[in-house]
Protein backbone atom coordinates (compact mmCIF):
# COMPACT_ATOMS: atom_id res chain seq x y z
CA UNK A 1 0.00 0.00 0.00
CA UNK A 2 1.46 3.20 -1.00
CA UNK A 3 -0.35 5.62 1.59
CA UNK A 4 0.54 8.66 -0.30
CA UNK A 5 -0.47 7.78 -4.02
CA UNK A 6 -3.95 7.60 -4.32
CA UNK A 7 -5.22 10.28 -6.52
CA UNK A 8 -6.03 13.36 -4.95
CA UNK A 9 -3.71 12.60 -1.56
CA UNK A 10 -0.16 14.86 -1.07
CA UNK A 11 2.66 13.16 -1.72
CA UNK A 12 3.92 11.12 1.54
CA UNK A 13 7.57 12.54 2.44
CA UNK A 14 8.97 11.30 5.50
CA UNK A 15 12.36 12.90 7.32
CA UNK A 16 14.16 9.85 8.01
CA UNK A 17 17.60 10.54 9.79
CA UNK A 18 19.74 7.28 8.71
CA UNK A 19 23.08 6.58 10.06
CA UNK A 20 25.74 4.20 10.91
CA UNK A 21 26.34 3.54 15.07
CA UNK A 22 28.51 1.30 17.15
CA UNK A 23 27.23 0.05 20.11
CA UNK A 24 28.55 2.22 22.24
CA UNK A 25 26.52 5.33 20.91
CA UNK A 26 29.14 6.51 18.36
CA UNK A 27 28.97 7.76 14.81
CA UNK A 28 32.67 8.15 14.38
CA UNK A 29 35.23 6.92 16.29
CA UNK A 30 37.64 9.43 18.31
CA UNK A 31 39.42 12.21 16.19
CA UNK A 32 37.59 12.12 13.51
CA UNK A 33 38.09 15.10 11.02
CA UNK A 34 40.12 15.97 7.63
CA UNK A 35 41.72 12.38 6.20
CA UNK A 36 40.14 10.73 9.09
CA UNK A 37 36.49 11.04 8.37
CA UNK A 38 34.86 8.65 10.71
CA UNK A 39 37.69 8.83 13.56
CA UNK A 40 40.24 6.20 14.52
CA UNK A 41 38.37 2.61 13.73
CA UNK A 42 35.33 4.39 12.74
CA UNK A 43 35.72 2.87 9.39
CA UNK A 44 34.11 -0.51 10.99
CA UNK A 45 30.70 1.56 11.25
CA UNK A 46 30.60 1.15 7.48
CA UNK A 47 31.57 -1.93 6.56
CA UNK A 48 28.18 -2.94 5.67
CA UNK A 49 27.79 -0.28 3.51
CA UNK A 50 31.16 -1.36 1.10
CA UNK A 51 30.34 -4.84 1.62
CA UNK A 52 29.58 -6.96 -1.81
CA UNK A 53 26.92 -8.87 0.03
CA UNK A 54 23.76 -8.75 -1.74
CA UNK A 55 21.30 -7.95 0.66
CA UNK A 56 23.52 -4.78 1.82
CA UNK A 57 23.68 -3.67 -1.30
CA UNK A 58 20.29 -3.94 -1.40
CA UNK A 59 20.35 -1.59 1.51
CA UNK A 60 22.68 0.83 0.21
CA UNK A 61 20.42 0.87 -2.86
CA UNK A 62 17.18 1.17 -1.49
CA UNK A 63 18.10 4.33 0.87
CA UNK A 64 19.71 6.22 -2.48
CA UNK A 65 16.65 5.19 -4.35
CA UNK A 66 14.23 6.97 -1.50
CA UNK A 67 16.37 10.05 -1.00
CA UNK A 68 14.19 12.64 -2.51
CA UNK A 69 16.74 15.14 -1.22
CA UNK A 70 19.65 14.66 1.99
CA UNK A 71 20.41 17.02 4.68
CA UNK A 72 24.30 17.24 5.59
CA UNK A 73 25.81 19.64 8.26
CA UNK A 74 28.82 22.04 7.24
CA UNK A 75 31.56 19.77 8.58
CA UNK A 76 30.46 16.59 6.81
CA UNK A 77 30.07 18.97 3.61
CA UNK A 78 33.75 19.80 3.88
CA UNK A 79 35.15 16.05 4.59
CA UNK A 80 32.94 14.98 1.26
CA UNK A 81 33.74 17.93 -0.67
CA UNK A 82 37.54 17.76 0.54
CA UNK A 83 40.27 16.38 -1.23
CA UNK A 84 40.21 12.67 0.42
CA UNK A 85 36.33 12.85 -0.35
CA UNK A 86 33.44 11.71 -2.57
CA UNK A 87 34.90 10.56 -6.02
CA UNK A 88 32.96 8.74 -9.10
CA UNK A 89 33.49 5.65 -6.67
CA UNK A 90 32.83 6.69 -3.15
CA UNK A 91 30.15 8.92 -2.65
CA UNK A 92 26.28 8.90 -1.94
CA UNK A 93 25.28 5.84 -3.87
CA UNK A 94 27.70 6.77 -6.05
CA UNK A 95 27.16 3.76 -7.54
CA UNK A 96 24.17 3.51 -7.49
CA UNK A 97 20.92 4.70 -8.32
CA UNK A 98 20.03 8.50 -8.73
CA UNK A 99 21.97 11.64 -7.09
CA UNK A 100 19.19 13.33 -5.14
CA UNK A 101 19.93 17.59 -4.50
CA UNK A 102 22.09 18.32 -1.33
CA UNK A 103 21.09 20.36 1.32
CA UNK A 104 24.01 21.88 3.64
CA UNK A 105 23.56 23.89 6.84
CA UNK A 106 25.99 26.07 7.51
CA UNK A 107 26.53 29.97 8.84
CA UNK A 108 28.62 30.55 5.74
CA UNK A 109 28.37 29.30 2.36
CA UNK A 110 31.74 27.64 0.65
CA UNK A 111 33.29 30.10 -1.77
CA UNK A 112 33.64 27.58 -4.01
CA UNK A 113 32.20 23.71 -4.68
CA UNK A 114 34.99 20.71 -6.07
CA UNK A 115 31.90 18.18 -6.43
CA UNK A 116 30.55 20.93 -9.18
CA UNK A 117 28.22 17.63 -10.52
CA UNK A 118 25.95 17.61 -7.93
CA UNK A 119 23.28 19.57 -6.71
CA UNK A 120 24.15 21.79 -3.35
CA UNK A 121 21.99 24.33 -2.15
CA UNK A 122 23.28 26.08 1.31
CA UNK A 123 21.15 27.24 3.51
CA UNK A 124 22.48 29.82 6.25
CA UNK A 125 19.26 30.51 8.42
CA UNK A 126 18.99 26.93 10.41
CA UNK A 127 17.90 23.30 10.39
CA UNK A 128 14.34 23.53 10.12
CA UNK A 129 14.88 25.92 7.17
CA UNK A 130 17.47 23.23 5.95
CA UNK A 131 14.76 20.96 6.54
CA UNK A 132 11.89 22.57 5.00
CA UNK A 133 13.51 23.58 1.73
CA UNK A 134 14.59 19.87 1.37
CA UNK A 135 11.30 18.72 2.06
CA UNK A 136 10.28 21.34 -1.11
CA UNK A 137 12.84 19.48 -3.01
CA UNK A 138 11.73 16.13 -2.36
CA UNK A 139 8.19 16.86 -2.62
CA UNK A 140 8.79 18.04 -6.06
CA UNK A 141 10.88 14.74 -6.91
CA UNK A 142 8.01 12.89 -5.69
CA UNK A 143 5.45 14.40 -7.68
CA UNK A 144 7.81 14.59 -10.94
CA UNK A 145 8.53 10.78 -10.22
CA UNK A 146 5.12 9.58 -8.97
CA UNK A 147 6.62 7.84 -6.09
CA UNK A 148 6.71 8.95 -2.56
CA UNK A 149 10.45 10.30 -1.92
CA UNK A 150 12.01 11.40 1.55
CA UNK A 151 14.22 13.73 2.66
CA UNK A 152 17.04 12.01 4.40
CA UNK A 153 19.29 13.30 7.01
CA UNK A 154 22.79 11.73 6.37
CA UNK A 155 24.53 13.25 9.51
CA UNK A 156 27.00 14.52 10.87
CA UNK A 157 25.76 13.22 14.37
CA UNK A 158 25.29 16.10 15.96
CA UNK A 159 23.28 17.54 13.26
CA UNK A 160 20.99 14.35 13.62
CA UNK A 161 20.84 14.72 17.13
CA UNK A 162 19.74 18.22 16.97
CA UNK A 163 16.60 17.57 14.34
CA UNK A 164 16.16 14.50 17.04
CA UNK A 165 15.57 17.15 19.75
CA UNK A 166 13.94 19.94 17.79
CA UNK A 167 11.29 16.94 16.70
CA UNK A 168 12.33 17.28 13.01
CA UNK A 169 13.11 13.48 12.68
CA UNK A 170 9.86 11.38 11.77
CA UNK A 171 11.63 8.15 11.16
CA UNK A 172 15.03 6.94 12.68
CA UNK A 173 17.24 4.80 10.59
CA UNK A 174 20.16 3.18 12.66
CA UNK A 175 22.62 0.71 10.77
CA UNK A 176 24.19 -1.14 14.26
CA UNK A 177 28.09 -2.12 13.81
CA UNK A 178 29.33 -4.90 15.60
CA UNK A 179 32.03 -2.87 17.15
CA UNK A 180 32.47 -0.30 20.26
CA UNK A 181 34.80 1.79 19.55
CA UNK A 182 35.31 3.76 22.90
CA UNK A 183 35.00 7.22 22.36
CA UNK A 184 34.17 9.48 19.61
CA UNK A 185 31.44 11.64 18.67
CA UNK A 186 28.08 10.08 20.28
CA UNK A 187 24.68 10.43 18.07
CA UNK A 188 22.92 11.22 21.42
CA UNK A 189 24.17 14.50 23.61
CA UNK A 190 20.70 16.73 24.15
CA UNK A 191 19.29 14.84 27.07
CA UNK A 192 16.34 13.98 25.39
CA UNK A 193 14.21 11.23 26.09
CA UNK A 194 12.05 9.89 23.25
CA UNK A 195 9.71 7.17 22.93
CA UNK A 196 10.17 4.73 19.54
CA UNK A 197 8.33 2.29 17.92
CA UNK A 198 10.46 0.33 15.79
CA UNK A 199 9.26 -0.88 12.43
CA UNK A 200 11.42 -3.15 11.14
CA UNK A 201 14.69 -4.88 12.05
CA UNK A 202 17.06 -6.92 9.41
CA UNK A 203 20.31 -8.66 10.66
CA UNK A 204 22.60 -8.70 7.67
CA UNK A 205 26.64 -9.93 7.75
CA UNK A 206 27.97 -6.52 8.94
CA UNK A 207 25.33 -4.77 10.57
CA UNK A 208 22.04 -5.25 12.50
CA UNK A 209 19.60 -2.04 10.40
CA UNK A 210 16.84 -1.14 12.55
CA UNK A 211 14.38 0.93 11.65
CA UNK A 212 12.11 3.11 13.85
CA UNK A 213 9.54 5.25 14.10
CA UNK A 214 9.54 8.26 16.51
CA UNK A 215 6.59 9.67 18.51
CA UNK B 1 25.60 -29.62 18.63
CA UNK B 2 26.31 -29.24 21.82
CA UNK B 3 30.26 -28.07 21.92
CA UNK B 4 31.13 -29.54 25.44
CA UNK B 5 29.00 -32.01 25.55
CA UNK B 6 31.00 -34.84 24.25
CA UNK B 7 32.49 -37.30 26.42
CA UNK B 8 35.88 -36.66 28.26
CA UNK B 9 35.12 -33.19 26.85
CA UNK B 10 35.31 -30.26 29.91
CA UNK B 11 32.14 -28.48 29.93
CA UNK B 12 31.96 -25.50 28.33
CA UNK B 13 30.73 -22.52 30.57
CA UNK B 14 30.97 -19.18 28.56
CA UNK B 15 30.65 -15.60 30.79
CA UNK B 16 27.69 -13.80 29.18
CA UNK B 17 27.18 -9.89 29.98
CA UNK B 18 23.23 -9.93 29.75
CA UNK B 19 21.52 -6.55 30.26
CA UNK B 20 19.21 -4.16 28.44
CA UNK B 21 20.23 -1.33 27.05
CA UNK B 22 18.48 1.96 25.31
CA UNK B 23 19.44 3.22 21.75
CA UNK B 24 21.55 6.17 23.78
CA UNK B 25 23.21 3.10 25.41
CA UNK B 26 21.44 3.59 28.77
CA UNK B 27 21.45 0.80 31.08
CA UNK B 28 19.24 3.14 33.60
CA UNK B 29 17.44 6.26 33.21
CA UNK B 30 18.60 9.49 35.34
CA UNK B 31 18.81 9.46 39.05
CA UNK B 32 18.87 5.39 39.81
CA UNK B 33 19.03 4.60 43.80
CA UNK B 34 16.98 3.18 45.84
CA UNK B 35 13.11 3.53 44.56
CA UNK B 36 14.19 4.41 41.58
CA UNK B 37 16.18 1.19 40.47
CA UNK B 38 16.04 1.91 37.00
CA UNK B 39 16.16 5.43 37.35
CA UNK B 40 13.71 7.72 35.67
CA UNK B 41 12.13 6.49 32.84
CA UNK B 42 14.32 3.32 32.93
CA UNK B 43 11.53 1.16 33.04
CA UNK B 44 11.15 1.21 29.67
CA UNK B 45 14.51 -0.89 29.29
CA UNK B 46 12.31 -3.72 30.59
CA UNK B 47 8.81 -3.71 28.95
CA UNK B 48 10.22 -6.74 27.26
CA UNK B 49 11.00 -8.94 30.27
CA UNK B 50 8.07 -7.92 31.72
CA UNK B 51 4.89 -8.18 28.93
CA UNK B 52 2.90 -11.67 28.42
CA UNK B 53 4.37 -11.95 24.66
CA UNK B 54 5.24 -15.72 24.16
CA UNK B 55 8.62 -14.97 22.69
CA UNK B 56 10.06 -12.62 25.11
CA UNK B 57 8.64 -15.06 27.90
CA UNK B 58 10.96 -17.23 26.14
CA UNK B 59 13.78 -15.47 26.08
CA UNK B 60 13.59 -14.93 29.82
CA UNK B 61 13.00 -18.57 30.51
CA UNK B 62 16.03 -19.19 28.56
CA UNK B 63 18.30 -16.88 29.75
CA UNK B 64 17.75 -18.19 33.45
CA UNK B 65 17.76 -21.83 32.50
CA UNK B 66 20.84 -21.50 31.30
CA UNK B 67 22.45 -19.89 34.31
CA UNK B 68 25.17 -21.68 36.29
CA UNK B 69 26.16 -19.00 38.45
CA UNK B 70 25.03 -14.92 38.24
CA UNK B 71 27.18 -11.66 39.07
CA UNK B 72 26.61 -8.67 40.40
CA UNK B 73 28.10 -5.82 41.95
CA UNK B 74 26.98 -4.24 45.72
CA UNK B 75 25.32 -1.48 44.34
CA UNK B 76 22.32 -3.86 42.71
CA UNK B 77 22.62 -6.22 45.08
CA UNK B 78 21.52 -3.27 48.09
CA UNK B 79 18.17 -2.57 45.46
CA UNK B 80 17.52 -6.03 44.61
CA UNK B 81 17.78 -7.10 48.14
CA UNK B 82 16.16 -3.88 49.60
CA UNK B 83 12.57 -3.23 50.81
CA UNK B 84 11.44 -2.37 47.09
CA UNK B 85 13.10 -5.09 45.67
CA UNK B 86 12.78 -8.87 44.43
CA UNK B 87 10.02 -11.02 46.15
CA UNK B 88 8.33 -14.26 45.33
CA UNK B 89 6.72 -12.16 42.01
CA UNK B 90 9.32 -10.04 40.85
CA UNK B 91 13.35 -11.25 40.68
CA UNK B 92 15.35 -13.33 38.91
CA UNK B 93 13.51 -15.49 36.78
CA UNK B 94 11.49 -15.63 39.98
CA UNK B 95 8.17 -16.94 38.02
CA UNK B 96 10.63 -19.02 35.58
CA UNK B 97 12.98 -21.88 36.35
CA UNK B 98 15.61 -22.62 38.39
CA UNK B 99 17.35 -20.34 41.17
CA UNK B 100 20.96 -19.96 40.57
CA UNK B 101 23.69 -18.93 42.91
CA UNK B 102 24.40 -15.18 43.08
CA UNK B 103 27.63 -13.80 43.45
CA UNK B 104 27.98 -10.08 44.46
CA UNK B 105 31.15 -8.28 44.35
CA UNK B 106 31.72 -6.04 47.41
CA UNK B 107 34.21 -4.13 49.44
CA UNK B 108 32.46 -5.26 52.43
CA UNK B 109 29.68 -8.10 52.84
CA UNK B 110 26.37 -6.59 54.55
CA UNK B 111 25.58 -7.17 57.93
CA UNK B 112 22.78 -9.01 56.71
CA UNK B 113 20.66 -10.12 53.83
CA UNK B 114 16.72 -9.90 53.47
CA UNK B 115 16.42 -12.80 50.38
CA UNK B 116 17.84 -15.54 52.46
CA UNK B 117 15.52 -17.97 49.92
CA UNK B 118 19.17 -17.20 47.49
CA UNK B 119 22.38 -18.54 47.31
CA UNK B 120 24.85 -15.31 48.14
CA UNK B 121 28.21 -15.47 48.02
CA UNK B 122 30.44 -11.93 49.13
CA UNK B 123 33.46 -11.85 47.26
CA UNK B 124 35.83 -8.91 48.89
CA UNK B 125 38.36 -9.42 46.38
CA UNK B 126 37.65 -8.06 42.90
CA UNK B 127 35.41 -8.63 39.69
CA UNK B 128 38.17 -11.50 38.26
CA UNK B 129 37.82 -13.29 41.63
CA UNK B 130 34.07 -12.95 41.80
CA UNK B 131 34.10 -14.46 37.66
CA UNK B 132 35.84 -17.16 39.12
CA UNK B 133 33.87 -17.96 41.75
CA UNK B 134 30.77 -18.03 39.73
CA UNK B 135 32.95 -20.29 37.09
CA UNK B 136 33.00 -22.29 39.61
CA UNK B 137 29.59 -22.46 40.83
CA UNK B 138 28.44 -22.93 37.02
CA UNK B 139 30.76 -25.57 36.35
CA UNK B 140 29.89 -27.88 39.22
CA UNK B 141 25.89 -26.94 38.13
CA UNK B 142 27.01 -28.11 34.71
CA UNK B 143 28.87 -31.41 36.11
CA UNK B 144 25.65 -32.16 37.81
CA UNK B 145 22.74 -31.58 35.39
CA UNK B 146 24.89 -32.39 32.21
CA UNK B 147 24.47 -29.72 30.64
CA UNK B 148 26.05 -26.88 29.75
CA UNK B 149 25.61 -23.22 32.30
CA UNK B 150 26.96 -20.29 32.15
CA UNK B 151 27.99 -17.27 33.94
CA UNK B 152 25.51 -14.51 33.64
CA UNK B 153 26.99 -10.95 34.48
CA UNK B 154 23.42 -9.03 35.02
CA UNK B 155 24.72 -5.81 36.18
CA UNK B 156 24.65 -3.41 36.95
CA UNK B 157 26.06 -1.07 33.73
CA UNK B 158 29.43 -0.23 35.64
CA UNK B 159 30.44 -3.91 36.72
CA UNK B 160 29.57 -5.25 33.07
CA UNK B 161 31.90 -2.09 31.62
CA UNK B 162 34.25 -3.33 33.71
CA UNK B 163 34.10 -6.64 32.76
CA UNK B 164 34.17 -5.91 29.52
CA UNK B 165 37.96 -3.66 29.37
CA UNK B 166 39.00 -6.29 31.70
CA UNK B 167 38.38 -9.17 29.08
CA UNK B 168 36.14 -11.32 31.14
CA UNK B 169 33.23 -11.25 29.02
CA UNK B 170 32.82 -13.77 26.37
CA UNK B 171 29.70 -13.04 25.30
CA UNK B 172 27.45 -10.10 25.12
CA UNK B 173 23.13 -10.25 24.91
CA UNK B 174 21.90 -6.79 24.84
CA UNK B 175 18.36 -6.19 24.88
CA UNK B 176 18.02 -3.00 22.93
CA UNK B 177 14.82 -1.08 23.97
CA UNK B 178 13.11 1.49 21.27
CA UNK B 179 14.02 4.18 23.62
CA UNK B 180 16.45 7.09 24.26
CA UNK B 181 16.95 8.03 27.72
CA UNK B 182 18.61 11.01 27.21
CA UNK B 183 20.99 10.47 30.35
CA UNK B 184 21.59 7.87 32.67
CA UNK B 185 24.16 5.10 33.41
CA UNK B 186 25.80 4.25 29.97
CA UNK B 187 26.90 0.81 29.53
CA UNK B 188 30.58 1.29 28.01
CA UNK B 189 32.62 3.95 29.68
CA UNK B 190 36.01 2.54 29.37
CA UNK B 191 37.05 4.44 26.49
CA UNK B 192 38.13 0.70 25.22
CA UNK B 193 37.79 -0.28 21.15
CA UNK B 194 36.06 -3.74 20.99
CA UNK B 195 35.13 -5.95 18.26
CA UNK B 196 32.42 -8.61 18.01
CA UNK B 197 30.53 -10.59 15.83
CA UNK B 198 27.39 -11.05 16.29
CA UNK B 199 25.69 -14.86 16.33
CA UNK B 200 21.95 -14.00 16.36
CA UNK B 201 19.55 -11.01 16.10
CA UNK B 202 16.12 -11.73 17.30
CA UNK B 203 13.09 -8.82 17.37
CA UNK B 204 10.43 -8.80 19.65
CA UNK B 205 7.52 -6.84 19.83
CA UNK B 206 9.17 -4.58 22.66
CA UNK B 207 12.94 -5.10 21.85
CA UNK B 208 15.76 -6.35 19.41
CA UNK B 209 18.02 -9.17 21.32
CA UNK B 210 21.29 -9.44 20.27
CA UNK B 211 23.82 -12.03 20.84
CA UNK B 212 27.74 -10.78 20.50
CA UNK B 213 31.06 -12.97 21.31
CA UNK B 214 33.32 -10.36 22.01
CA UNK B 215 36.99 -11.07 20.25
Amino acid sequence: MNPGGGPGLPCMTRIIADISISLDGCVTGPDPGPGNGLGTGGEALHTWAFSDDPEERRIVRETTARSGAVVLGRRLFDLVDGPGGWDDTVGYGAAEVGRPPFVVVTASPPESVRLTGLDWTFVTTGLPDAVAAARERAEAASADLGRDLDVVLMGGGALIGSALDAGLVEVLSLHLAPVVLGSGTPLFTGGTPHTLVRRSANATPNATHLLYEVL
